[in-house]
């Protein structure tokens, strides 16, 4: 990849994404389920950008969103109505009221006041709403704890007697149809095992339902496989699927599947110039024109990127915070980094940029997003603009009264 | 206030601001000066919008910028360009350029490097460039990590020594007219001897550069003045005041204060809805229509703030958690916290959100920004509409290619 090529074409700094390597991935998860009725349902928070989404839609993909505007954005992605599902612990009533008008393969409910609501919903609209319920089963997925969702301490899901009684009113009104059972215990899951517990535990709900009666369609396993960004051993595609079949014996379901960052994150780097090299007492610090604004990743959960340099400079690395020009001590990207000194426009590459990047972007310290750049079958081309500063103030110019 | 109405007729989730008190907080630092030549440099990334900028700029309120899209927002919002100055770390060539040809008070320097490059733009330009230094007086402020500023370890300013030696620099450079200087220690500062050590420290640096002529015209004293967000025992302007006098004995300085968070925070109110409550084993939670992408406080700083509701209910309170719709564990505003039993709807106000609040907005999960009200002498008035779908794919939509 030449990213020097790249920065000077479209500036910095600059997401860039590589497609093939997307397709790729999918292509390995898709293959793991070889044989078994299997929906990929590509989770768009990931990212979000419309040609990214389009990219897995074009390979088959579903889509597991969290808005109402995520969904708008899978269907403009081409993404068919019966592949969508909608999940999230807060919907409000305009948004489920769309997902219901939409067809929608389902809306994933997450307590038992917002099964109340998708009823009432369903029926002032006089149609019948397919349904799934999340379930937390209560495993510690032993990741981030921002980022783990599966224990009750968390505000996902419901506990596995709630769902059942919320099974039994579902299949008792005639506005809801329950067809699914969700779970999803957290991001970044390096450890299979307690995917597999979360699994035999939900399967086994399945089997209770069967035994009154109550049949699903779809067994929803949730996102969360992790990735590579330091030296991290993740779980195999194949194992994982292999541990979930292992939970589903004489039940004939259709496996949904909602990776987000195992499909975007390696594929994503985001590009930043270096300004100024700074030393203040002992600390050196590297300043790029990069900034929290553009990659939320290392002050919300101080995580690790992997970062690479683009110099002339030949000499020995030292140890260096990497940071931003946001008025935050919190702006950095890495500290203690090594990297050898570096001169005024040399690049600085955040690897693994591609999921929860771009996507969590904010105009703090009036600073336009970066401009987002796909690259495929060796083309690159942009997918999203850089934002203007006409950009910024265009909703709130006109109430600027003289 | 009149939150039910306000939240009728702009919808949630919503910020609202109080101009009246913002004018107050105004007032009292201001009249804390009196007597002394002072500029009140309101630091826009506290607030960005224009008509907050606008407001205190009719008050006659300068601007501390940082970054060329904030100075254009001062500009745009009525502020002198001989009150408007602009620091960060980390400023680009083109923000250098833009500031010194738009005459600006003066460019904040923050590292040697950047000193080179405003010299050289200036330079280019046939111009010569008014600065300030700002020195890291390496001092404990006492405050969130994060928004610590005033130690070696901090990316920020440059240490005695190094500010001497680029004072002289400047003071021999055609190009450098050096004016100012400047400390900034930390935001949300409830302890005075910080401050009043820095600004020693800093004074003493003054002097010793009119021992060899260098005379400076502006003593910046930063921003960082604390607020109460739950029971902090807070800085009173007076005293403040006091204190960075009593270190400018025998110097005759016009002096500058960038305060922020002083005068926005306890301004604004975040107004949201609530969706639904659940309960997950013995967890209670109360979820409601705003999210993290709206206030990123409490995910990004742990940050307290205080929670009023707007409901019927007449029940006890019982200890829950504050969370949003955004599908991760750190969209929370407030944890165990006491409240009633709420509805569907009943509206919860997040308290001192007129500071970093609705400035660190993002669209995590394709979840449009909400709008901005301003509420003076009574009225309330739009200063920024709320964002649609259509805002949030505009600069995508078109490489959506078939
Ligand atoms: C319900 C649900 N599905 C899928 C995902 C995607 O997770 P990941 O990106 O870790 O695959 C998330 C992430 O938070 C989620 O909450
Ligand atoms: C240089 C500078 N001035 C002023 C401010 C405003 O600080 P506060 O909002 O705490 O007054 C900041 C905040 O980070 C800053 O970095």
């Amino acid at each position: 990849m030449d990213f020097k090529e790249l920065a000077n074409k479209y500036q910095t700094p600059l997401y860039v994404y590589d497609f093939d390597y997307m397709a790729a991935q999918y292509d390995e998860l898709k293959s793991a389920f070889k044989g078994r009725k299997s929906i990929i349902a590509y989770a768009v928070k990931a990212n979000s950008n419309l040609s990214v989404v389009k990219h897995f839609a074009d390979m088959g993909s579903g889509a597991d969103c969290v808005s109402i505007g995520e969904v708008r954005r899978a269907f403009l992605a081409g993404v068919p109505s019966y592949k969508i599902i909608f999940s999230g612990v807060g919907k409000s009533d305009d948004e489920i009221r769309e997902a219901i008008e939409k067809d929608i393969l389902y809306i994933n409910v997450e307590s038992e006041a917002e099964l109340g609501r998708v009823e009432l919903i369903a029926k002032e609209l006089g149609k019948v709403s397919r349904i799934s319920i999340r379930v937390n089963p209560n495993i510690d997925p032993k990741t981030h704890p921002y980022i783990s969702t599966g224990l009750h301490d968390n505000k996902f899901g419901v506990d596995l007697n709630s769902a059942k009684r919320m099974y039994i009113k579902a299949n008792n009104s005639e506005h809801l149809d329950p067809v699914g059972i969700h779970f999803h215990i957290g991001s970044q899951l390096t450890e299979l095992e307690p995917i597999r517990e979360s699994a035999e535990i939900v399967a086994d709900l399945v089997r209770s339902l069967e035994g009154i009666n109550i049949e699903l369609k779809f067994f929803d396993i949730g996102g969360g496989l992790g990735i590579r960004y330091d030296n991290e051993i993740t779980i195999k595609p194949y194992d994982y699927v292999q541990a979930i079949l292992g939970t589903l014996t004489a039940l004939d379901l259709t496996i949904l599947c909602e990776p987000g960052r195992f499909l975007t994150a390696n594929a994503g780097y985001f590009i930043s110039k270096v300004l100024y090299e700074k030393q203040n007492g002992e600390k050196k610090f590297v300043v790029i024109d990069g900034a929290m604004n553009d990659l939320l990743r290392p002050s919300l959960y101080n995580a690790y990127h992997k970062i690479d340099v683009i110099t002339d400079s030949k000499e020995e690395p030292r140890a260096v915070d990497i940071v931003g020009p946001v008025c935050e001590s919190g702006d950095f990207f890495a500290k203690n980094y090594p990297l050898p000194p570096l001169n005024h426009n040399d690049l600085v590459i955040v690897n693994s940029a591609g999921a929860y990047g771009f996507g969590m972007g904010s105009n703090y310290n009036t600073r336009g997003r970066s401009a987002e750049v796909a690259l495929e079958s060796g083309e690159d081309r942009l997918i999203r603009k850089r934002e203007t500063f006409e950009d910024l103030i265009a909703l709130e110019q006109e109430f600027l009264k003289a």
